[in-house]
């Protein structure tokens, strides 16, 4: 229920502010047994975070997780697991001028309206900061998806500013080019041109959105709770929770207003479905085929070019985002975007246990293609 | 937490199948001494009923709320208001025949894998009809918004196939022609255009897609709780938890990535927003300007085209769905899609009364322009 | 988090005011394939209900259960199950002249301050008439449990008011004794003495106490979830929760005070506990023993001995309560608590199933005595 | 949902091992702008703290808190609060021993059954070290209610083992007395009494049980949700989640059983109710009588007479249980049901407002006597 926890039987409970002592997180319901150490963490908090190239903001935090409890001999023991980061690198100094300014397009003012008071340093608990702990809690799910289904969750940018890969609609995308420049891009040749825009949104104090794609293959059909719990809803819910994410689609999203029910529908064989549309899930339960989500995310609002705003005293003014900011948030999204559909998918797994865990396995089951 | 309730404070929970004796809801946590009476729920209900036109399912509810509870001389009293509405228009032999098959693009296939069991009779629990109760709960939830706040939730339908309004971008939108026609249409001169549209599908056994955008008036600043209950965050689980959504998008949802963020950053003035690009929600808070949400239904599957399938004896089949059915689904979706709008809205309403009841007014405060 | 619903993953919301037109539950998160049929719920329904007896309320309602949902060809679906009772002896009239009084005792003053409107009518929701609706959903629970680990739950009553049965501390239970007389009294000889008992408190206009004790047995080890969803943690919310109920005693309870370490703490052996003061449960987890719970229920309120009060007009006043009612309310409790255990322990089940479902057994596993 | 969460809208989830590197919590869902200070967690902290005097555990933790988020310049925000203590005084030592034994009246077997796995330093998890943050955040909760509405929440003990406060049974407690003995005992005089008894227990190896009642004074009427979310209900499965408690009671509690209706059933004048047999609640809704609570805990299962038990590798064998013990655990229970009353309070009253903020207060209003 409590407003910073994620998840139903695991369940994520994040705290922390951007510029305050640390930021940690409480991951409660996981099973027992699953092996975990601190190096787990590296790989995906590497990915998400700052300062590892010029095209992200500057700031450099270690990361560094402790595990405080709910792990023993290197085992999750089944109660609650406790990770801690402490804050490095704060410079609130950059914020001191913007204490009592609201910033056009953040959470200043809605903050300051919600709860009459606000943290201005560096966004408080409204910065991307937060979502370090999404990525670090489902280091774990990641883990356990993988070891006992098979179950893989990756993303990438699949389009950014206006460009968009150069890859026919349905290509297999290769993670290992993905994983090979600081975009997340599928497409080597292109990252030239990307570097290219970002540097000229640097020079020109101006950011851009991006198109972030996660895929969940391996998923096996039946996970999903209709009809509030629906496995599309909570993907929905879940990503749109992320910092800056303003759409959400499922498979072909906003394409499907302009289809023919003929041509949307995915037919079946039983050696597979014949198309994808649905984006893995039918009524809300996963259908065996990959799990495809897709976010929008707006361009970053913390940028040099002058805004008017007005401040807490009530007068109109103008204000100017200095500090150390991304050119475009949504390149880094990609591994939380993964997080957060990971965290869905382990905490459906687990319910669905939890229900039907005496079902058996229901025949036909149709492969993936 | 169980998968059929929505809300947390004020916690809507639905039952029933298409083709069951009844379908109901029980409404949760509603405030005492709202006045309601089963009448109050009958001019949403016709909104998305069935059968009110030539453009939509010929299956013919009357869709009568009976008050089992909860209510008291007239008035809420603050225990759980149960709502119940018999099927009377239910014909089960339409689905005989395809109660060993999976329909495509329906949930027919998923539901088998997860329950090992289902109802196969007009898609069981599966069914639009399960919707009925969502509008009849949010009848209060209107009501309580719009006499408590001003709050008034509206939707309209914003793209058929590939019909678009023939109004510019931020028209202000006459909900007098949307009401008065049954496609939930802003500008009166295309209907029939879409009526041609609905009846050449209709002759060609297919079905269209549709887009229905949502808009929300008068909410006050402060609603959404950060950082996994945020306003944004449960709209998106809230409207995609609809049957035949795939798609969420907030304010400028997907048109976001292609934009700059000096372009896309509402700026502020003591007078109003200048623009509204965040969709009236800044990190998971209401702003106190417009919440406008908007969403793709995909197509109807349940066409007269012929589709390749398979049956539960594992054999490759075809099925031709015959029943009564909707061209295009997204059509009855606007009562819908502006229900779960308010279930969100006054569920946040409370739970910020609740953590920030005594806060007061905060200075200064936005104008909606 | 609806207050009228209880579990976690087999979730009972329940509705329905005594004297309204009908009561009913939606039970959530329930397995599919459980065979359940209208006539299943008669026995247990049977057995808490008044009007059996000369020792009970004279109220007489059919309680004849409408299964709307979630049923499909006699077994559950997977879907929510609603359970709906028609109110056929509702008699408002008795209460029309304590409207605007508040009984002693009741609900009826607290009601009215924290909704500031009641329903008068038999109680209204406060009414025990919505432990029927506990009951009936618990008759899935009771079978589920039955089936599939051989666990049963039964109760008996354990005191009324002075009088204990005649029967060693330890002595093993004889359940057709006590499904054979309408006290839930484990000794036949002394049912003249508690039928006497009532009548001269029929007579006199007043009520009696009472204490009932719920024995489950063949729960495995691992059910419970610490620290705050532990089983004696949730027994007590769930028992607490009926009617009436002041006090709740989990395995020695109150008589752990004046006992040492020594004596309390239950010896293992490898064919078993050496006792069983701690009921069944240690650290909130079961340990294979019984699981054992006691509960004191207060005198009926409900009494002719005039009581003094005041009105809603700030008057001091009178009040004799009409109406019909149990001399001993804890006398039909026994079903009830009964109920409300095996709900816990499936909740708790599905829950460790979700959690720990592939953990396996694990070694060595002590055996019940 | 979370198992180690407990609270509706003012949620507590905490984390950590006896014997990890730390313990914590976050608290969620507080209002904004209330001012708190690492030394407001001192007094109470140290009122639960071991090793204060000869009569508890000899374990000497400094359980200084740290506050990592959630508080800024002094005063709440409304994001998640999270407190750190760093165990300092851990020997795990001790436990090398025991590890794979199971100590009779301990969660060790349960764990071991649940789980397949256990922490067994010091209790791990089960360890009655997690308490420290209930006491923790209940500062937080004990001053909101007290600036707020007045509400204080007080404890003693009022038996241990067969020793009972030389009082009648309605004497006024006098909070002083209790502060100033280790017994939390309201009777001077008999502390000698006390200390002997441990002294001897202590010697023979041994321990006892104790009782602890707990009184909230001030508490408006309205405060409670019928029927599974009761004050009561809460109050009862907030104060069985304490370790070693074994039976809770409300009021008068099991006296009820052998009480008449009308001696039972507290009369109403406007100046008061005659009597508090209720316990300030009725039909599940604070009353405005003082909130009265009563618990029952077992003796310390951790004692030096050796008791027979089974290891893990399936053979019967002995164990004497040294490491740092309590004789009487119950004394320092005191503060930690205090935490658990006053988070249950606070808990209700903001879902008191969110609910029926808008009710006003109702009339008439009956004042605590």
């Amino acid at each position: 229920m409590s407003s910073n926890t994620f998840g139903k039987l695991l369940s994520v409970t994040t705290f922390g502010e951007s510029h305050g002592p640390a930021i940690g997180c409480v991951v409660d319901g996981c099973p027992p047994g699953i092996a975990i150490a601190p190096e787990d963490f590296a790989r995906d908090l590497a990915r998400r975070a700052t300062g590892k190239s010029r095209y992200t903001s500057q700031r450099h935090e270690a990361d560094k997780v402790e595990i405080l409890s709910g792990v023993y001999e290197g085992k999750t023991t089944g109660t609650p697991i406790a990770l801690l980061i402490r804050n490095t690198d704060a410079r609130s100094n950059d914020y001191a001028e913007i204490a009592q300014i609201f910033r056009p397009g953040h959470a200043d003012y809605t903050y300051w309206q919600k709860y009459g008071i606000r943290d201005p340093r560096g966004g408080g608990r409204a910065s991307a900061r937060e979502t370090t702990m999404r990525v670090a809690s489902a280091v774990i799910a990641k883990k356990w998806l993988k070891e006992k289904f098979g179950v893989e969750v990756r993303g990438w940018l699949a389009q950014m500013d206006d460009i968009e890969p150069d890859l026919p609609k349905d290509a297999v995308i290769d993670f290992n080019v993905v994983g090979g420049n600081p975009f997340f891009w599928p497409v080597a040749d292109q990252v030239p041109e990307l570097e290219a825009r970002i540097n000229a949104l640097r020079k020109a104090g101006d950011s851009c959105g991006a198109r972030v794609n996660v895929v969940a293959t391996g998923v096996p059909p039946g996970w999903g709770e209709p009809v509030y719990g629906k496995l599309d809803a909570e993907l929905a819910s879940a990503l749109m929770s992320i910092n800056a994410v303003k759409g959400v689609e499922i498979g072909a999203g906003f394409a499907s207003v302009a289809q023919k029910g003929s041509a949307h529908r995915d037919e079946i064989r039983l050696d597979g479905f014949t198309s994808n549309h649905a984006g893995g899930i039918l009524g809300g339960i996963s259908s065996g085929q990959d799990v495809v989500a897709s976010i929008a995310l707006k361009p970053t609002s913390s940028i040099l070019v002058p805004g008017r705003s007005v401040n807490t005293a009530g007068e109109e003014t103008e204000v100017r985002t200095k500090g150390r900011h991304d050119p475009c948030v949504g390149i880094r999204a990609t591994p939380i975007a993964e997080a957060m559909v990971a965290l869905v998918l382990m905490d459906q797994a687990l319910r669905h246990r939890a229900q039907c865990g005496d079902v058996g396995e229901v025949r036909p089951r149709i492969p993936q293609r």
